[in-house]
């Protein structure tokens, strides 16, 4: 019987979808776990505040289910769930709503952080997720591995223009890096794997995509059921 | 120009609010602040699981701005808001839709019988709710004052046998005291206010009603405002 | 039976009495419980050092027999006690001393500032105090949601100068804001409330002032004896 | 360029070497990174002491360097390293001999257990590693997660009786459950896969074999280089 | 130039400065520092409440004023003080009262406890002081390494029957040893050294007399000025 | 029975264990235990790299079953070992291998800075070796007096430079004190004992070397035996 990962992408920018599709083909194997990038038809545009998180946890419940019954009708089990947004909206309530394992992708990439170096360093991308994050953090009980977390700052449109954007990240993680101590970065979203690698050579130290991570911890917990 | 405190209590359960407006009677002053209990028309009828805390933060918001017309409508100003839950739901989403202080009852709870003991201990009602509790709890970076924290563990019908009730809370208060060194104790529900006093009696230590300790403190802020 | 709470300021300045008198002017309701600031007769003219905390003790615990007793004279009863120095002193002794709910200024105006940012920066008078602030904080269990503590750094002369210490504060206030995370500040003295709202405007986020906070958590704890 | 993960056993024991691929399988495909589980030919008979601990670093960096060179021999490239002792021995030493990704049990099952559950439990085989595993939690800084760690106390003749060490486990994980509030357990041996999905059905909560949560994520680092 | 250390025993018994004296013989040395201990004859006969506590500052600074002195008439100097009360009472004023070392025993007994196991349980006289001991452990910031602190609860008289005081120690040494995880004790009390070899081998395992240890550090800085 | 300490410095440079040898003669007392530097001659040049703390284990165990036979050669008895360098390489493995007492020098020079102020910073040799000393720091459960921990970056041979090498020491230490907030700084290398005095009084604070507090500490741990 077939195993379905889901990686739902809880705002509604097709785009977003496609990148964390591609950046997750290192993790697909002919005989492993199928893995499906969703999309959240009813999600926002983008999930940037505190009541764009809480907002999104229903939509994204119904749409577990509607994945569980998508992996049987591909003749198959849905093994696991990833929500591919760093503020890890709805974790709990997911949790609740379904028996299988649902993994953000927030505590992912920092619980693979922490074995990849000392003191993570969080790249976020705006200034009012650094609140929620702290909050975050403490509830898992990790802010003595918190290194820092710095937001490069850059709006939507900001955010197209691809150099400015590595840029900022560099210069993000310089100041992460050399000033409060950080030896791994996390990347604070979903959708900047494609900056991954380039980042982490720039830096001279590992940069963590968190939905590559959570993907790969999804995979681990799906082959052993 | 009058000043109102709303407190709102974010299940649809009109009994509720009524034994937290007796509750509230001690910090009511012919020149002070007016305190409001609101019941949420749309709440559900209990707050039990991660999945009732996330579904209640849209009509609490709605409520909210709700209240905020409604104290313009009585010549007045809403000078605070206190969400009277011990989930404190939807905290962070409502203070983002207002800009009034809001307290969350499990907060100033656990904050208040920080100036009343070493090391707090929670009477919860649902042993299903402790998890979260204690992720709250990190996430205020208190867990090094937290005692302990534990289920009396009786349904909502048993709840009605206040003998019974009273007993259980006398029981989780002794284990808490005598072998987990909780020296203050908190009310894990914002519906328990009638047993304080007696339980605090009973046990020989101080007790927090925490929907009365949000109050004092909502009180605070919205008279400094 | 009237209830009277007494805020005592354990350093012999009627001046800084004065000054705590008229901040807590908002937090006087007409059958509201009565607030009188009392000045500590045998206090030195400050408090800065560890042995002034020290000596203050015996007379504090004095005051606080007179105190009750004045109440009675009064026809009513001491209902709480706020100690009106931001380094708490005798805070456990007086505990000791009465059965009435004894609160310290810095001790609330710290936890009030958690209900409203995630990370409290302290503004303090003198360098020599930080470490005594930091070995209180770490005592209350709260270094994870400590950004700093920085001295303004004038004199009792300068201090008098109202200009210069309001540039000094905003100054130290951008520092822990820009710098160490803060979001919300505590004031680290007993007299400085006439500069709360303007600090606050100035940056932009909360400001508690210590004595306001903790006469309005007394003010709770009397109304619910 | 195939890529290779080499789970390393640093004691001398066959028998667990073949125990350990056995519980593999599942994470085995067949365009995957192949995994080998290789015995150390030097290590000691079992790892007990901090000795064994320490006695073990040299010969495992030297079986990295072996297995670096095994892999370019298949005409592809060792990806990731597991050391696969819940001591995690030499873990740091072995990051510094190679550039590839090394991972140790103890910390990949801690870290998948944090994904599970809000509080850890250890279930381990002797008493004398528990200060041990005591040290490296808390320099991995997650002991706010811990909720215990408990010996089985079973020599290894004993450990031989399938069926007492069955009920040793079963014990142990319900005084985790029940007195110390473990929500999810991890094995704290490499070589109990095989009691995982029974000893996970008799308590009714997650438990987590080391190995496996090991070479999961050893999997996502190999994938992504 | 001789150097002087002074051992003060904040409470006015001769018997227990007497048997503080005896316990220190192994630590002098012919041509070492010469260790004096001194009796506050305006000391309590008891040191029991943080009134005790603070009590005793003031005189403690003055008897530290009178060693100094005394030292200098024996053609010395005083090269540390000690304060040989498990409250540490006055050790920050008797800090700024002198520019000579000053240790207390609660913490240098604690900070030796720490070299000799990895969490320490406290035996303590009196139930009371527990509140204050676990604050003071929190501002030295070594709750981590706390594994628990019960008090004996046997009045002064009770003390005087050796056998019994005796029992009760390895009683409750035993519950910390077997139920909260202690691998090494600290006695909480400045007069109980004469049980300190006894209990050790008792239980089979460190246990520190907080006066030695204090007198140990206190040597070491003293030879070092 | 003469009672002997061995201090033994684990690299093989006969300079530093003179070094050692001579900052020890104030803890040197004509009836008390002797003290002897041993070097180790399987010991490598420096110990930089986790790999050189772990290779030094097992001869540091054969070393101190050496001095055990030779302290019985002496007509005496060996009473505590120190292991003289930084890492504290084979600190519990030492412990495992005799039943007297072994001490490592960062251990003891933090614990004895905790004495002498709230937050201790730490003068480092090398940068990579700071990520080692962080994760030690963690274990221990000190990391909330840490004010950090920064590397004076300079060769082998640049160290012998005295000049030089003091104002680097310098400068940290004020970067340690003016921007992280250390009160009293610990010395990060075995060998620096000479500089102690001179930057103590540079900086006006306390400045630990790290193996006179660690031969202090032994020497109350022998003399109690």
């Amino acid at each position: 019987m077939s195993k379905h990962i889901y990686v739902i992408n809880p705002n509604s920018l097709i785009a977003v979808t496609a990148a964390i599709d591609q950046a997750l083909a290192p993790l697909r194997f002919a005989d492993g776990p199928q893995i499906h990038c969703v999309t959240l038809a009813d999600g926002p545009a983008g999930i940037q505040t505190q009541r764009d998180v809480d907002a999104v946890v229903t939509p994204l419940c119904t749409q577990i289910a509607r994945s569980e019954r998508d992996a049987e009708e591909r003749g198959g089990t849905a093994a696991a769930f990833v929500i591919a947004c760093f503020s890890d909206p709805g974790l709990y309530s997911a949790r609740e709503s379904t028996d299988r394992p649902v993994l953000g992708i927030a505590e992912c990439g920092v619980l693979t952080a922490m074995t990849l170096g000392q003191k993570f360093g969080v790249v976020s991308i705006l200034q009012a997720s650094i609140g929620r994050h702290w909050r975050y953090f403490a509830s898992m009980g990790v802010t003595g591995r918190l290194a820092g977390d710095i937001a490069i700052g850059l709006s939507v449109a900001e955010l197209a223009d691809q150099q400015r954007t590595f840029a900022r990240l560099c210069a993000v993680g310089e100041e992460l890096r050399d000033r409060q101590g950080a030896d791994v970065l996390v990347l604070g979203c979903a959708g900047m794997a494609a900056y991954r690698a380039a980042l982490a050579e720039h830096l001279g130290m590992p940069v963590v995509d968190p939905t590559q991570a959570a993907v790969a911890m999804a995979m681990g917990q799906a082959a052993l059921r």
